[in-house]
């Protein structure tokens, strides 16, 4: 079990900014998900991959396949009270679920 | 309401690992926190704020005034795989909870 996070990196989110941000992306995917998937998850130390994407577009295609896979999924929007413009998207994060399953959406991306 | 998650900063964690751990630990503590902090909090829109500590022993003491102070609160161990050591700390996340009963136990501490 894996959960994956997709960041934009094309923002220049200082490392605090984008920690924040992929926190937030986890939590809300984690929530999205079933109890059994949730707790597999946990149980197995919250596995968690950190990606980078190149822009806004590649985001919402992500999530679109997200949502094609069945797979729990959030896309963060940031509320602007700092760095960047509100309602900015920041990151995607995809998963928990079998490592497979959130590969076919995410396995292409390079490590953050 | 809000979380603060401090990171340590001496560990030379790169930005993608950083996240994962802040990641870790902002959920293990609004997995400590009861039903009606955890509502509250995503309520007013998940506030995080991501700070720095020194080292290990300082998040030792942050977790110890959270302790005294009855707030939920998680401490992360990495599981080594990468970058780092096996069970190295690296990160302690208090909340969520009322912002100035989180500031008695992080208000002194820089954004990370």
């Amino acid at each position: 079990m894996k959960q994956a996070i997709v960041a934009r990196a094309d923002l220049g989110m200082g490392e605090g900014k984008l920690a924040a941000q992929v926190a937030h992306a986890s939590l809300s995917a984690y929530e999205d998900a079933g109890r059994t998937a949730r707790n597999a998850w946990k149980g197995e130390g919250q596995k968690k991959v950190v990606l980078k994407a190149t822009g806004e577009s590649e985001l919402f295609e992500l999530a679109d396949v997200a949502e094609r896979e069945g797979l729990p999924h959030a896309i963060v929007r940031d509320a602007g009270h700092t760095q960047l413009d509100p309602g900015t998207v920041t990151a995607l994060a995809v998963g928990p679920a079998e490592d497979d399953h959130v590969d076919r959406v995410t396995g292409d991306l390079s490590l953050y």
